[in-house]
Parts: C-alpha cells; structure tokens; sequence
C-alpha cells in the first residue's frame, strides 16, 4: 500500500437556526472535503448557505449530508421509512443543497448519509441499495461516501456508483469493521494522540485496531473527523503534521 | 382588450404524509399550470415527486409554491422572519422542487408564494422585493406570479423580473384589489355560476367586482382555483366551457 | 364466555390545523371511549381541545393516544428512541392531554399507544415496560389499553397497571393473534357485515379468524373502530344492533 | 422604596435534543425562579423532566416558558396566530409542563411568555388578554410573570390574575420602558458590571436608564437574566454579592 493523498472530511452546517452546533469556523482551514447537513436533522437554509460560501472560500468539496428527518434525534434514531419515502426524503435533501450550490458557482459532488441511516447503510443492504440507488437517479456523477470496507462499498460497486471509503480518526472500531455505538463508554476518541495513532496505523499498515483480538483490515481514501468533537482542532492539526511528516498530500478525492 | 389565450393555474401536492389535502387527480386535467408545495406548509418529499409525475403526464407547466415554515398553519399564518431567513428559506423550498423536476426531465418554470406569504407579498413592498430578489438569486429565468395589478407587479417590474399576474376564480375581491380575508364569511365562492361570472367579467370588461361599490380594473394572464375548494371540479368544468365560448385557448404562460 | 357489557373505542382528534383526518363529529355519537391523539402524529392544541369537549358532551370516556414524535409519516414509522426519551415523550403527551382534559372538568382515564408505538408494544417486551412504567409514573390510576391475549396484557399484569383488553372490528389477524400490517392488502376490513361477522365470533366464541389454519382466541373488554374507514359510520350502526340483538350493553371500562 | 426581597429568574431548559442551549447546570445554584421551556421553541421532554428535577433539588420555584410554535427561529419571531390557536398552543405548554412537574412533586406557579410572544404581550393589548385569559382558565392559582411598568402588569390587573413584575439585568431599555431590540448592537449588556449598575439603580432609585433622555420608572418583584449570556455566571455573582451588600434576601414570589 503506498498512498500517495489523502482526503479530511467533516460533517458541518448542522446547526439550526438559534441552536449552535459544532465549530464549523475553526475546523473548515483544515478540510479538503465537507458534508452538510441538509435540514433534517439540522441546517436550517440560510445555515446551509453561510456554509456553502465558507466551503467556497476555502477551496473545500462539498458533500450532502442528509439524514431521516428527525430534528429532535438529531439523526441519530433510526427511522423504519417505507423504501420509497426515503428514496424521496434523500432525493428532497440532495436537491435542495444541489441548487443552492449551483446559485454560489459551486456543486454537491457526493453524498454520505448522516448518523443512523449511516449506521443503517453499513448493516442493511436492502436500506443501502434503496439509499445509493435514489443518489444515482438524481445526478450520475454523484459519488457515495461510507465506511471502508463495508456492505456500504459492495452496494455501491453492485450499482455502479462511484465510492469514497473513509475510515474515522476519531471513533472506535468493532471487530467487523463497524464503528462502536456511541453509547459505549470510550467510542469516541478524544485525543489528538490516539487519533493520529489510530491514522498512522490505517495508513501504513492498512489496518485499525478493534474491540476484538484482531485488528481489521481497512484503506481509506477519506478520513473523517467529528466537528463536534471538543478535541477537533488539536486532532486535525496533528492529522495535518502526520501527513507532513509521511510525505501525504491532502486533497478530495474529487475537486470542488 | 383582447385576449386569445389564458392560463389556468392550481396549488397542488399539499398533501403531508397521511393527511390528504385537496384532489389533485380530479382537478389536473383541467390545468395549464400548477403550483406545488415545497415541504413547508405541506408536500411532503413523496408527495412532491408524484405531483411532478403527474405534471409531466398531463403537460402541466410547473411553478414552485413556496410558504413560510408553517405546518401547523398551513402557511397562512404570518411569520415574522428576518429577510436573509426568508430568502434562504425560499431558495431552499424552490431549489428541492428545481432538483426534484430535474430527475423528471421537468423544470420549475416559476415561483408563486403560498398563503400568508402571499398575502404579505401585496402588502409589504420590503418583504416583497426580498421574495422576488430571491427568486431571481435561484435563477433570471425564474417567472414571479402573484396579484395582477398589485404590488407584486410592481416589484416584478422594478427587479425585471417576468410577472405573470393572476386573478381568483375563487375568491372575493376588496376595493383596492386586494383578496379578502378568509376568516370573512363569504370570501370564497363555491358555486360554478358564481365563479365563471366573475372570470367572464375579467376577460371581458378587464375588471372585478368587490366589496366597495366600484369595480377594480384587472386583467390577468392566469386564473387560480382552490384545489380544496369543493367545487373545484364544478368550476374547473364551467370555466372550459366559458373559455371555449369565448373562442380563448387555455395555456400556459411558459411551456412546461 | 358471558358478556353484560362492552366498550366502544375509536381513535379521534388526529386532524392537524389544516390537514383534516377522520369523520370525528359522525364517529362519537356511538362512542363509549375515545383514544385522543395529543400532538406527536396528530392533535394540534385546538383540536385537543375541541375534541375533548364533544367526549364531554357525549359522555365519552378519555383516553391518551400518545405516539413516536412523526408527524410526517402519522406515528405510523418505527421511531429507535432511547427509553429514558421514549418514557419522557409518552409523559409529555399524556400530561398535555391530562391537563387540558382538567380545564373542561373531564380526566384521562387511560392511554394507548398510536401506530408503530402500538406495535412495537405487542412485540418488544422491553420498549413495553418501557411504555407502562411511564405511565405508572404519571398516575397509578391510569389503565393501559392495549391488544388482547398480547405481551401488552402480560406487561401490564407484570407492572401491576389495569388493562383494557382491545380488540378490532375492522383489523384482520395474523395466527398468532397480533394485527396484519395495513401493507398487506385486505388487512383493513371495509364492510359492515364482515366486520359485525368477526365482532360476534369474539363476543360468541371468543375467538377471531386469522390468516392461519386455526382461529386465535381473544377475549376483548373493548372494541376498536378506525374512524379514518370509510365504512366507520356503517360498521358503527351494525356493531350497535349486534349488541342489541346480543343483549350486551354498550359501556365504557371506566366511567368519563 | 423599600425592598426586602428580590426574586432572580431565568430561562432555562431550552436544549433540543442533540442542539444544546445555555448553561442550565452553572445557572441553577443562583436562581429563586426558573422559567422553563415546554417544548414549542425548545425543550425536549427529557430536558424538561431533567430540569423539573433540577429545580426540585436546588429548591427553585418553576414557571412555565410557553413559545410560538417556532423552533427553527427559536420562538424569537412574531407568528399571528388566530386567538383561539393561541389560547390553545400556550394551555398545551403550560398543561404539559404542570404534569410533569406534579410528577415529580413540584408545581407550575406561574407563566411567562418567551420571545417574540412576550415582546407581543408588552405592545398588543388583545394578544395579552388572549395570554392571561388563557393561563387563568387553565388554574386561576397561576401567576404572570412580565414586563415591570408595562402593558402586561395592566392586561393582568384587568383581568384579575396576580402579576410578577421583572426587570432585566443583562437588556437595554427603550425610553418607553421596552426592551431595544436584539438585533441593535449593544441591546445585550455583557458584562458584570454593567449589570450590576443597571439593577442597583432599579432596586435603589426605581428607575432604569434607557434610550432617551430620561430613566423609565422600573420597580421589579424579580430580575432576569438570560443563561444564554456568556457572562451569566460573572453577573449572577455579582448580583449575589449585591443583594448582600444591600441587605436584600434573594426569594421567589411564590414558593415552590
């Protein structure tokens, strides 16, 4: 494995209206890439466009973000939706933040779902397949970012969209490859220590250490850090250090 | 005056989930135009798709039919936003139902607001000019419609943004031309005579009756009917046959 | 089997400002108990109110119709809460109604969970006791409404809360005695006859057909009709003769 | 003017869900009073519940915070309601948040109407009788807490509801003895100081400076300060630290 970039990602613009959320200011100088969130689960319009223009004015690839909608569960509650109401919740979600890309010069590039339908999309096939095929009927060239070797990766190879593996700096690893639920003590990683132990380990020996004896194998194109993460700042400037010192270049995995 | 064609436009897919607004099947093969929903007074991302659908079967030109964020009040409750929210708010409604017809291989042809934001749009020259710059923002081949000889016209007019001016089959008129209240008991006509005479004296006499003794000069380019007027059909029916007696072609101001 | 008496209960107050939703007004009159929606699927705060005046004016028993916070899609979507959120949404409802009932001199005397809430209820033991010990918290003088012969009525024994037995006249029946899922076409019943046919095999024979070999026996205090049927009124007026010709009365478990 | 006792209040438990607002834990220890959210612009039921909890332990009297149903704008936007949706929206809130305090052994004693609701109650006389007339019919033991020397202390005197008159610690005054706008630069008073000025002056002259040329007369039963200002702890300390020095005691109008 010899990598030669590699892409910061970062879900932002999550805040809705009065109800603050993340520190999308202080982390945007370090991405290459962003997902924002498209107003169900947070980002309200107007937070969407503020966000949208920051992502311009860093040179930063804009992703969509969207979620079920569930603005009280921020996402985070899985949602058991008919097939064809989700198709349609994404499709609503995708477009709205596609056009008002378009109105700033820029465009949604890729679209990575949002907390449980994530989690839902690396465990249930049947619910990815209708996830990835609603983003291909949209617009073509939209990619599909998830979970690094996941059921994620192999529903986008089966319908032929192109796939942004990423792995997390910043949450644990369950022995197949899942991340931990967050409802367990010590899920998330909060040092900048370990998150740029747990990135080195992914880069140079293609593999993560899991809550099993055995760590899992895994080449991401794309690392992932939380905004709202306390320890954001510190993880993303010692992930920047890292990639100085191995000689990594950061960058999208397609331009903005 | 003389007039050789006309449009005839209805809200449509207003529905939410479970709750039914309106019959949309019943009333689309009478239009030439229809303003649907964007989500946030009613339209749920399904029903939106299958409204656009049924658009694109029966020829139907689109417009979007954007609200302040009121489900509870159907949007005809005024909302006191911020201009910015606002505008963010009416991009964002018109740039989902933009990507949503997109995949159909339709296009939103025009912005008309919904309800209490209407209502606001004739009677508030700042809010106005916030709707219609936002609108022009989204996209300079976005038509506005709204109120034939209101202020809505005028600001159409002052931004050079296309005006499509309307006037109600369906509603009473106020001295000054404005709509009158619903909460006012008789301001919704519900029987076809009625109806057809006050369209018959527009196309003829460019004028309506209204609750002040003299007539207002109007002359539209589009008639709207309630599609949750009762006798919307009944209307719908008599209006054909008014226009076919008149030897006036019903079509829409811009092709779908 | 000897039954003197029996209660009648619909599902009512679902109508959400605009969004209008079942034949209330036609449905109470052969009513004894009434399931109120409090605001999570259904049920904005005037609506409440309004309905909980018709019960007192009709001498109709309350109950609580409390539901996941999915108004979009009816309360009718598996909604993953955490049981700490679950248990404090079921309370708020429950309270909002109670207190609104107290205004008007009238009181909650029971609650039972809307849609998916109801299912997962007959299905998940753990989210069950979750939904009955909330319920115990608020008033130990509340019963619990729920499917008969199901885990719902074991709960509630367990918890020590007083059941109200249910059964449906317009529902059809999986073998192992729980509802078959309104996807699955003909799981509605929609005629007088067949729904009187299975209410009298329940009173008779305490046993109700199901979509196995073998009938499920059931034993209900208390017969639920769907107001949203469009047979409601008709399935109503026949159930009344039944009970005529039965010589069982119509009565509420527990008085308004 | 001679004061013995001061009540100090303040909003809290308005996080939503995921979107956490104020610093309600830091707030608690200094409070008499608490105005807590009940869900329409904040306040989830857990964080209600959570907060009730709180205040039981601190020993802290609590009233409601009833919104506009307005969440995306925090209720800080003026939404016209018909007055029957009005009475019924804040009759909700309040009911809701009555029942889970009696739950938990505590009471609502009185009302105060958020944001853009409580800016309305201070200049629309009818929307203020609508507020009190609504409160009153729920529990005529209900107080109203509101704006010292304005419109509210009138509407509650007419209509027979006992009044809390406040004042604000950390907001500007227009010279008619209104709160300046939020969206004029320095209407938020940031620093301990300041605020303590501004209260010394109305417990010991009686007046607040506004404006215009001249102090408004201003004599407060409890005094306000907003948990959402980042200098909430430092000004709450020194108030402390002045009711001291004035040998004034810190209680609640009502006890708990």
């Amino acid at each position: 494995m010899e990598i030669s970039s590699i892409d910061i990602n970062c879900d932002l613009g999550e805040s809705y209206g009065n109800f603050q959320v993340g520190n999308d200011a202080v982390v945007f100088p370090y991405l290459s890439s962003c997902n924002i969130a498209c107003g169900f689960h947070g980002g309200d319009p107007l937070t969407i466009i503020n966000t949208i223009e920051s992502a311009k004015r860093y040179g930063v690839t804009i992703g969509a973000h969207p979620s079920y909608p569930d603005l009280q569960g921020f996402g985070r509650r899985k949602l058991k939706m008919p097939a064809a109401d989700l198709a349609a919740a994404i499709q609503y979600q995708v477009g709205a933040l596609q056009a008002l890309c378009l109105k700033t010069g820029m465009r949604v590039r890729y679209v990575k779902p949002h907390g449980a339908l994530y989690n839902t999309c690396f465990s249930d096939m049947e619910e990815c397949r209708t996830v990835v095929n609603a983003i291909k009927e949209m617009d073509d060239q939209l990619m599909f970012m998830g979970l690094a070797n996941s059921l994620m990766a192999s529903v986008a190879t089966e319908l032929d969209v192109p796939f942004i593996a990423e792995a997390f700096a910043d949450r644990r690893y369950t022995s197949d490859g899942k991340l931990q639920s967050r409802r367990i003590a010590g899920s998330v990683i909060t040092t900048p220590e370990q998150a740029v132990e747990q990135v080195r380990q992914m880069l140079l020996q293609g593999t993560v250490t899991t809550d099993g004896p055995a760590a899992f194998p895994i080449e991401p194109m794309s690392i992932c850090i939380h905004g709202d993460n306390h320890a954001a700042e510190g993880i993303l400037m010692a992930l920047d250090a890292l990639l100085t010192e191995l000689g990594i270049e950061k960058k999208a995995c397609v331009s903005s």
